[in-house]
């Protein structure tokens, strides 16, 4: 049996409806998703310790320093972290780990964890992707054009995950996710040799 | 939008309960399953047309020639043999086909067409294995023998496939495999460049 529980990297353009996503996966499914830290400050409703932990830039660059941080990066002038040894703790206890990342980050990290499931969210097209940023509301004029833009470029990453998921709707999408983690599961090359001594060669 | 279907290989060691599996993935599923031609005597319940095309040595040879299988194989002195049109007619309509076959059939396919999805059906344990095969009650005891020894070498061939599906329930089996379909559907590497361009540069 494998010990470890998967790493599953849930990424995507800004718009596309990952947070959206994956806070439905939690509800249904015995996932952890890891907090990341960020420097940038928090909006509406966002709380300390669930949504993210806000640190001051001072902060994270001693954690760069320190090498704790699974992987980090900077976007649109603020700084993002995944800190890496409570995932390692919870993927070593068996349990499967979500992280909810950029592109940036999910690269690197992908760099660091090849093994890992990387998942692609999907707007269902450019335009509902330019809806769902503009109400969002919490964007001024100039940061929606370069969100926008952006979103536009990173599309193209698609190529360097392993599944894409339209998020259409948010249970379809959900759906599509659970059946990639039971599929992965299946994995033949997923599978170590004991697999089959343990499983099968029981007489 | 993909145009083809995708070929289901569900293949494994003798006992494994393939067929049953099968039969409850056709319940749930649109999926078109292959029927396969052979020279060896209906068993029982089976039906001409449903569970086999009932040919005789001869006919098999002449379509041999014709190269009318996709595989065929000779299986404890019977042959077995895959009709070729009709599967890639079905694939080409777009519809998902199931080919329910054996280890060396199923390896022949792969050669042929290694896009096929090609899933690996695991008893629970060799005890289980051995009690199926016994309660088939259609083999004699030297049969048995052979199909028990068989099915133990066979399993080796497990590394030569995608998925391994451990049928410990046909409910859960069934569920894996039509995760494992859902996220193939998924796969990055499956899509074409098109893709990106039907469903999410349209506006």
């Amino acid at each position: 049996m494998r010990s470890k529980g998967q790493l599953i990297v849930i990424s995507g353009p800004s718009g596309a409806g990952k947070g959206t996503v994956c806070e439905a996966l939690l509800k249904k499914n015995d996932f952890w998703i890891s907090v990341s830290a960020t420097t940038r400050s928090p909006r509406n409703a966002e709380i300390e310790g669930i949504n993210y932990y806000f640190i001051s830039r001072e902060e994270f660059l001693e954690r760069i320093k320190s090498k704790d941080f699974l992987e980090y990066a900077e976007v649109y002038g603020n700084c993002y972290g995944t800190p890496k040894s409570e995932v390692l703790k919870v993927l070593e206890s068996g349990r499967d780990v979500i992280l909810e990342i950029d592109i940036q980050g999910a690269l690197k990290v992908k760099l660091a964890y090849p093994n890992g499931l990387f998942i692609f969210i999907l707007p269902p097209s450019m335009e509902e992707l330019r809806n769902r940023i503009t109400n969002r509301g919490s964007e001024t004029p100039e940061s929606l054009m370069t969100r926008f833009a952006s979103a536009h470029e990173e599309i193209s990453f698609v190529s360097k995950y392993d599944y894409a998921v339209v998020n259409d709707t948010v249970d379809s999408a959900c759906e599509k996710i659970q059946s990639i983690v039971i599929a992965e599961r299946c994995r033949v090359d997923r599978m170590n040799g004991d697999f089959l001594k343990e499983e099968i060669i029981n007489e």
